[in-house]
């Protein structure tokens, strides 16, 4: 047997999210249906994020068992063959030690998340960001973001169906820059932690459009968390703009 | 009557190109459509240049005539509700003069192409790019990119069907650059001139492909360029990395 961790690249649209749903698109279950042909039989791979429906990946991890002894370029090659016309694509594989495992040996998760600000409708980057019609005051954003940082109880921003068993995360680094692209400008928030509660990124980036459009203060911001209360959040951002961009290994296979 | 400058960002993929086609759905005509929905009757648009099936474009400028005395926020307002959900974008507008002609008062088209390198597929920017397996050498390129500069008999990298007067042309600029982006290190060439031949720039960056993977020398380019016959071209690139970027004017309605 050879375990192998994949680096993997997705489009969220088509996808009900990462995991695996009978009867529905998935991109777990897209990979699993690629390697059932290249080895056949049951596949489950093990992910570093379960991403929602919509949310892209520009560098998920995985996982997977084989029987025949793959190298990763091979591995790679035939699965991206086989998952064609996905929008799911192999960018990187590495053989792993057995007890390896793409979600709990990961110590850093990081997302993206883009918010695109121009009047006119998106056309080349439609569904790959947010698009808003206003400017946004970036600085306030940063300040606001700022009192998010460390360790807390993050009740106000995970969502109801959360699984995880305590509220208390500690939030790494939540940097919001203003980018000029192609397309025109956008802001992209980079936030770094262990590990996430449910929708806990949206939630920032939701009460954090509040604070950039003017409606709420950075003092709001404080406010919400430490009422540590779902109430409390500003609206939950639309998922199209997120990205899982990286994960952190202590001992990384690739 | 009032003449209206419009600013247009659109995708091409879905179609022949900008020009009107009966039965084939064009940018042209789409955008002639949602004039028909403001000021019923017939009408004909300009635009400074005529891309090809599956080019894009960021800043494509074209001129419309209206009845009305519509405003340029309320017209591309107006144009973009009716042009949903075509990827075809209004991203500005402006009040033009009567003798200003979106075609011929043009001075100067910029280009932009892109190159994505990168051993997998793509999946964000499918479509939005040349995709190409292997590095490509940007100082070769770039070396090679300087041989065309200036005024030259550039009948070499123009199409058999090119219906310009003269294969003479005076290139501006074009400049070679590597862009590290989310989804890998791109290629980005930025060409500028008064005008173009009938696929120049794909004629251009087709060739400079050939210089980057070590199969031309810069050399060759200008053998290329002097032989004056389009057989002695590299390939021509293929229309998805192509962009219409901008157009100059020397008195600019925008």
């Amino acid at each position: 047997m050879v375990r192998i961790a994949l680096k993997v690249e997705y489009n969220g649209a088509p996808f009900v999210g990462w995991q695996r749903q009978v009867e529905h698109p998935s991109v777990q279950g897209a990979i699993e249906a690629a390697l059932a042909k290249l080895e056949p039989g049951e596949h489950t791979i093990a992910a570093a994020g379960r991403t929602d429906a919509g949310v892209h990946a520009l560098a998920q991890v995985a996982h997977c068992d084989l029987q025949k002894n793959w190298t990763p370029f091979r591995l790679s090659e035939a699965l991206n063959y086989h998952l064609k016309p996905n929008p799911i694509s192999i960018v990187d594989a590495a053989i792993a030690n057995d007890d390896w495992h793409a979600r709990f040996s990961a110590v850093e998760r990081r997302y993206l998340f883009r918010i695109l600000m121009r009047r006119a409708p998106s056309t080349h980057q439609q569904g790959l960001v947010w698009h808003l019609k206003n400017e946004l005051d970036v600085d306030a954003m940063q300040e606001g973001a700022n009192r998010l940082l460390g360790h807390h109880d993050f009740t106000t921003f995970r969502s109801s169906i959360c699984q995880a068993a305590s509220p208390l995360k500690t939030l790494d680094e939540l940097r919001v820059e203003r980018v000029e692209t192609l397309w025109g400008p956008e802001v992209h928030f980079h936030v770094r932690a262990r590990s996430f509660l449910h929708n806990q990124v949206r939630s920032f980036v939701g009460t954090l459009e509040r604070v950039g459009s003017g409606n709420w203060t950075p003092d709001d911001v404080t406010a919400a968390l430490e009422a540590k209360d779902r109430a409390a959040c500003g609206p939950v951002s639309p998922p199209q703009g997120l990205y899982l961009a990286d994960v952190i290994y202590p001992d990384s296979p690739f």
